[in-house]
């Protein structure tokens, strides 16, 4: 029988040849991420990163080291990703969704790893979302140490992809921000967020695409004359930098007392999960402006402003409640390091909501 | 404007109260996969596990600690366990093939998270699926941390959905198992596997399903009357608590060189990855029975034998090398722990290849 007449892996839809020579360009994204921590197993079957804690690999040196990890993909901003053929934004908000939840326990983020899905491997456009990832990285002082990336013509249409990613923390014991510490009177910033972040879509390709009927490369001179991928298409803020070095700062003195990453469900759904159910988190919306983007989805829906706060971050992609004492010279800092920084409100008695004033 | 005029997140496609609905299911679930290391957090934004070394939460006080990481998904099998629609199968799957991966490199599994993503989520069937991610964790003595499930309803056609799954060990530096330590004449032995494990289902869905026109639930002759279901939905092997116990055997002397997780690529594409340039692996074909799905796929693909031995596992799942003076006590412990242990061959002078002998 010759041998065309045999059914090969390939035939069956799966090419193996094309992720063969992706891989050499995404070692060499993965590389970039590396310190002296990662230990370099070619071929390996998993990735390596030290944590001995004697050989100053790291800033502090942990005493009760307690690994913290958390998962999630970008949803359906990848939608907008692909309409726009831009692979880059996704990538970082991938590291962004996962280490800023990390950051949230007190953490430092320390290694992420990506999981691709695709309908269809096309090898330069692989290589440009996990450069992305890595940029993500970088950004993060986190190690890619790896990934997987699945051909699945049979499950993803054409044209259709996924991502998820995974990262791991390290916080000593003493450190775990979990809320216990909020104190009635404790002030709370928010940290401003680069847009929309990675949540809502949803929401947002309903009112953009189908309500609007805009196209990616549109213009809505509501918006000052930006296009609709300007607009939809910015990364997720990393806040890992300055939340590392916040952190470290204090060594000592507890000041901050609770973290919270605004994901979906908003202020209103991601604060309260930091504070005790026997306090309130009241937030006066004069603390800041509402960006245009957030404002222009509201009008146009339209949704109600309750709505808008319960999907979106509405400005605020992050939020510390720190002791009154300190909440001046951390403002100070973070602002130093590069955030924008509000001051929404303060700890309340109450019962584990967010009260939002005008 | 009455309220039901605002559009709200629901009606744009994402269902939050389902995903509340099932949020209690998969807590009890995760929480049947924590021992002592994991730290509760309820709400909290990321998993936490202890590495405190000195608290004897470890069977093995770690001196240089490494973390190993890995991510996979199913591949296509999740297309078969849709047709069956049973949801057990995949989640022990998708553990297997990460903590498998990270066992090769020496360390042991501490931590896994899952990525779950489909079209339209069912409370129960979601359940069910994390349920068996969980039974998965058990079988490994690895804690389920967290996870992400996401209704994308415009990335994932009616009835799709993909998983990913990312696991996290711990080994000791100078335990690391990275080939080096392989020598000609080391032995090679190989654990059965299940079955077909998780890789290799396109081809096996092509010949089973497009080319034999088979259903889910016809019965198969040839491999003795049982189902298609039950010939293909046969959970991956979790070599966990065997290898881990192995290990645990020798702690000062170094006799297992390396292991390999034969997965995509099978024997000839997973064990080079883990043995030095210079040497072969030399595989002898009547060291083991190939078993009968394997027969029957090669036979009614048709598919020639090279190619199945470069796409399936062909009954051997694990490869450890180990030193020959103590590769009968290996082997020995090995059954004893439960596995079916072949004695494949040996290592010799060559070319870094696998060379499969009659």
């Amino acid at each position: 029988m010759p041998k065309n007449d045999f059914v090969t892996y390939e035939q069956s839809g799966v090419n193996i040849d094309a992720n063969d020579r992706m891989v050499e360009r995404i070692m060499r994204s993965l590389q970039s991420t590396h310190g002296p921590r990662v230990i370099n197993l070619p071929n390996g079957f998993a990735g390596l990163l030290r944590i001995d804690f004697n050989e100053k690999l790291f800033r502090r040196n942990y005493k009760q080291p307690v690994l913290v990890a958390s998962t999630d993909g970008v949803g359906t901003k990848i939608k907008v990703a692909q309409m726009a053929g831009k692979y880059d934004c996704v990538g970082i908000d991938l590291v962004a969704m996962s280490v800023n939840d990390v950051l949230v326990i007190g953490a430092e983020p320390l290694l992420f790893l990506d999981y691709l899905a695709i309908h269809k491997l096309v090898p330069s456009e692989i290589a440009e979302m996990v450069e992305a990832v890595a940029e993500g990285c970088r950004q993060s002082d986190c190690a890619l140490l790896g990934g997987e990336t699945a051909e699945m013509p049979d499950i993803y249409p054409e044209g259709e992809y996924d991502m998820a990613g995974f990262a791991v923390g390290i916080v000593d014991r003493n450190r775990i921000l979990d809320g216990t510490a909020v104190r009635r009177g404790d002030v709370v910033l928010g940290l401003a967020s680069s847009g929309i972040h990675s949540n809502g879509f949803a929401l947002v390709r309903q009112i953009i695409f189908k309500q609007l009927g805009l196209k990616i490369h549109d213009t809505i001179d509501e918006l000052g004359g930006i296009t609709v991928e300007k607009a939809l298409l910015v990364p997720t803020r990393l806040y890992v930098r300055s939340i590392v070095k916040l952190l470290g700062q204090y060594r000592v003195k507890k000041v901050v007392h609770a973290m919270a990453h605004i994901t979906g469900g908003g202020l209103v759904g991601n604060v309260p999960r930091v504070v005790p159910k026997d306090c309130n988190v009241v937030i006066s919306k004069s603390a800041w402006t509402v960006p245009p983007i957030f404002q222009f989805l509201q009008k146009h829906g339209p949704v109600e402003e309750d709505e808008m706060f319960r999907v979106f971050n509405m400005g605020v992609g992050f939020v510390l409640v720190v002791a009154p004492d300190f909440a001046d010279s951390i403002e100070e800092k973070l602002t130093h390091y590069g955030e924008t920084v509000y001051r929404l409100g303060k700890i309340t008695p109450g019962t584990g909501k967010v009260v939002l004033k005008d």
